[in-house]
Order: structure tokens, then sequence, then C-alpha cells
């Protein structure tokens, strides 16, 4: 779970039941009469971790009514059917392409092979919108508006593969829809299913795209900053899929001529060593982070301008800000 | 579209402006902001082949209101999502496993790579489901079961990949969910859109479903006895794909001795040649088209046993037989 040692004891208990019971509704859910199916899920399972989206449906709503002693089954819902929607986006992530295929010899998918690991991801996506439905959830159109939004932003990062002269509005377009639109719905349908006004569920839902764009580009900083053991997977994978992150689309505009050659060079090679040391020396690792500080002081602020002091919202201003401290 | 020469020019008009519709419906719903979406998606407009889905939704309507001069907008909704689920698992089918890049070699993908394949069939699914949810359609959790079913199937398919023992009753488990649930959802909604009882909800579900076993079966000794030319896709692919058929599957368990242990060597060596001659002279070619053919007269006793006689039924009867006639 995200960094939220240091928040209320009471509001952390109340958050990991709910976090404890929205577990067992992905399970539930996902159980097939098939063994092969399961087997499969329970692989899956192994993937969770930080349950980022699940915490921002249960502590926006708590935030919300901060004295509500439990979230409801229906923010358990929201959260559960979020959570299976970002599995699957990380499920088929992990699709090999053939181009991978080739540079990367021998890697193996650790599931059983591309395919499983398509049908897989349509099995979660398909488990997500069928929960959806039968739990009659009214954010329907808002959660498909927003995996809508999470498909083309993908799209639109394989457009850009290897395109060397990708800009920063084209970036933040891409990280936009493929990250911010999700973590907005979570924050935004929370208040929605608490019957807040249009300002409320607005301004939420900029606090939890801001927060997700901050948390992309730190991710980027961390795949050429982070440390193998620490982050806990294979670093300099953007590179690898030619994807351009924000350090490196600011050190290409920054640096001097002889750099700049140098850097296209790495890049084109996939000298991941060489990149690193040029854009680090370039300085924009740090002008970076400060668009992400920047990105959270304001995802703060519309918090703040439409929910009231309870240590529930002081648990989501320390996730905000655990998200620039994260080293992994 | 499926043959419907022989039908009532009145209800070929009916279907073609119906379909029509549903064809402009599908490029509306998926145009988006970004060109290279557009890009990949009017290259898959190009797949679209016999729209058999759609026309089982607009032929139910009409059979079950045929003095209705035409098909009603939720309809044409309907077919719209049906269709973009198929397509999305036409798309992800496409998707090569490792097993197949390195045993078929330079075989490319059609689009740009397995990962844009991915994510188009993600962005087909996602913008099914939000059709579904901005059009309030009252079968979401019907399609998003049979989506369920839909992916257990191929996730059932793939463990049972180079089972040369797979028996005759998983093959079925299997083309029940892969294929024959979709089916039936089509003709199970159009009636649910138009308050039909659940007695004619049934029925029109088993027409279709055992209509999409029958199609499924034909595909497969299409695979075996067609033409590559006519049948106008690469042929022996099941072969390729360590997927058995219903005539090999029958064929396992009837030959003789000699023919069973040179059959089992063909399908390991995947030598299609051998495994289609000894298949063929197995005779189980004529008995997997014989159980078809039981199917489809099992589709048309569930029809006509709850909708009475007009041009839409005859032209859903028609349809019927049509799948067992079928060269392509």
């Amino acid at each position: 779970m995200l960094l939220v040692t240091q928040s209320d004891p009471v509001i952390q208990q109340q958050l990991s039941r709910g976090l404890a019971d929205v577990a067992e509704r992905f399970a539930r859910e996902l159980e097939s009469d098939l063994p092969c199916v399961n087997d499969l899920v329970r692989h899956i399972e192994s993937y969770r971790g930080k349950m980022l989206r699940p915490t921002l449906v249960l502590a926006t709503a708590l935030a919300l009514r901060p004295r509500q002693e439990q979230t409801s089954p229906a923010h358990h819902v929201l959260a559960t059917v979020v959570e299976m929607i970002h599995m699957a986006t990380l499920v088929h992530d992990d699709i090999l392409d053939e181009a991978d295929l080739r540079r990367r010899g021998a890697t193996v998918n650790a599931l059983h092979g591309n395919e499983a690991a398509v049908m897989l991801g349509d099995y979660l996506i398909s488990h997500a919108y069928h929960l959806c439905s039968s739990a009659n959830l009214p954010g329907a159109k808002a959660i498909t508006a927003a995996t809508n939004a999470v498909c083309e932003g993908e799209l639109l990062q394989l457009a850009n593969r290897e395109n060397w002269q990708l800009d920063e509005a084209t970036y933040f377009e891409i990280i936009g829809r493929k990250t911010a639109s999700l973590c907005g719905v979570c924050c935004s349908q929370a208040a929605v299913l608490l019957g807040e006004n249009s300002r409320v569920t607005k301004a939420l839902d900029n606090f939890g795209r801001k927060l997700g764009i901050a948390f992309q580009i730190i991710d980027d900083v961390l795949d050429l900053t982070g440390d193998e053991t620490t982050v806990g997977k294979t670093l300099g994978r953007d590179l690898d899929k030619g994807k351009l992150t924000l350090p490196v689309i600011r050190a290409l505009a920054d640096v001097k001529v002889a750099d700049r050659a140098r850097l296209l060079e790495a890049l084109s090679k996939a000298d991941a060593a060489t990149m690193r040391r040029l854009v680090r020396r370039s300085g924009e690792v740090d002008s970076a982070r400060r668009t992400a500080g920047q990105l959270i002081a304001e995802a703060k602020g519309e918090l703040i301008a439409v929910v009231g002091g309870s240590p529930a919202r002081a648990l989501l201003l320390d996730m905000a800000d655990a998200v620039l401290q994260r080293e992994y």
C-alpha cells in the first residue's frame, strides 16, 4: 500500500478493512468454473502492488464523509472495477512485440505466452464491465470513457515509438490519457456515488489526474535514476521500447549540440548507460522532478478547495506527497 | 453479408438499411481526435466480413415484429456493440505467440506489431462497453456475461493447445463459450429489447448458440477440406496453433491403431498434408458435417417454436441452412 504509515490509525484501519473487501471481491468476481482460468488469475494476483487506485476511491469517500465509520459497498465495487482495469493494462503492457522479441532474444513471457496474456487481460476487462453492469454502477459511462482514453494514450505512445522528436505537449497528451484519466475517475466517481455536485467532482477529477501525471513523471525519473533492486523491475525498459520520457525530451531540447548528437546516437542504439549519463548531466532529471512537484502542489490545491479538513483528507495529501518521495 | 439472396426483397432492403446504419454507428463511435487511432480503425474496417452477428440482431427483431417497417435505433446500438466485440476478438486472435513466431519465422503482423494489435482490440472492447452504457442498453449485463464466457473459452482452448487427448466434451465446452455465447446474446437481446418473455428469449438464445456452434464446426471442416483461394484465409492454422478440431478429435478416437499413430505423428510434426489425408480417410469430416446439420435442425426448431411465420423468419431459417452450405 502507498505510504500511509504516518496517517491516523483509525483511517488506516478503515482503509485496510475496505481494501481487504476489495481484494475479496476481486477474487470472487474472477473465479471461474474452469481450473485453467483460476490458475492464471491467481498468477496475476501476485501483480497487485500499491493498490493506488482503490486507495484513491476509498480515501476520497472517507474524506468526503469523515463521520462515516466505513466505506460503502458501492465504493468497494468501484474500487474493484478500477483495480481490474488497471491489472488488465499491466497484463496487456507485458505483451511482447516482435521487435522486442528480436531485440531481447530469449525473453519468455512469464505467463503462458502472448496469447494467454491477451486473453487474460480481456478476461479482466470483461469482468470489470460485467461488475459495473451487474452492480448498476452509475459511473459506467465515465469509467468506459476513461478506458477509451487509456487505449488512445497507449496507441499514441506506440505511434511515437522511436520518435526522437517527440515534444513535451504530445508527451503530456500521452500520459494524460494513458495514466491520468483512470486516476481522475477514481476520485470523481467516488464523489458521484455520494451525490456530490459537479464543482466537487470536477475538482476531485483534477486532483486524481494531476496526481496520476506526477506519478508517471516520477516513474520516468526512476527508470533513469533508480536502483534496480529497489524499484523491483527491469529499468531502461522505456528506452528499450523506444519511449521518450520527460527528462529525455527536455535533455534533447536543451543540451549542447555535441551532447544532443551523442544522446540521439545513444537512443537509437538503445545504449542505456550513455543515455542515462547524458540525461543526468543535463540537469533535466531535476527539472522533471520539479514539474512533478508543481503538479502535486496543484493537486493538493484542488482537493483542499472542495474537501474540508479531516484525517482522511490528510491521508490523501500524504499520498500526494508520497508520489514525489517514492523510490520504487 | 451471409447468403440472403433468396430471401424476400423487402426484408433484404430493411436489413441492408439497418446494417448500413450499424456500419455508420460503428465508424462514428470509434472516431478519435487522434489521427494515429483513426488510421488503425480504418485498417480494421476492412476486416468486416459477413456481419453475421449484426444480421442476427436485426433479422431477429424483424421476425418478432413482422409488421414494423424498420429496425429500431436500440437494435442498431446492440448490433454495433456485438460487432465491435467480435472485431476485437478477431484483432486479438491475430496476436502472435512466441511459439508461432518461432515456428512461422518471418510472419509479420499485418498491423504495427503485437502491441498495437492488443491496444486496438482493447480500444474496440472499451468503445463497445462505452456505447452500451451511454445508450443505456438494458442488455449490458448479459453482453458482458457473454464476453466473460468468450474469454474463458479462449483460455480453455489455449490450455488445451497440443493436447492430442482432447475429448469431444471439452471441444464443445470451448466453442460453446468462445463462439456460441455471443451469437446467443445477439438473438436473445434483440428479443429483450422488444419486451419478449423469458420463454421466447431463451429459445432465441438457443437458436443463436446452436447456429454459432454449427458455424464453428463448419469452420473446422473448411480448415481441413477447403480450398485456400475460396476460403480466403490461410488453411491449416488450427493445426499450426495446436488446436484440435472436431473431425480430428473423432478421427483420433476412431481410426485403426496404425492410422492413429501416424495421425499423432502428423499432428506433433504439424504435417498438414498427412494429417488432412488421414482425417479425410477416416470419414470423420462427414460425421462432423452431420453433427453441424443436426445442430442447425435443432436451431431451426427453437426458432419455429416461438416465432410465427414471416419473410424475416424465413430469412433466419435460410441463414441457418447457409451455415451448412458455405464454402468460405
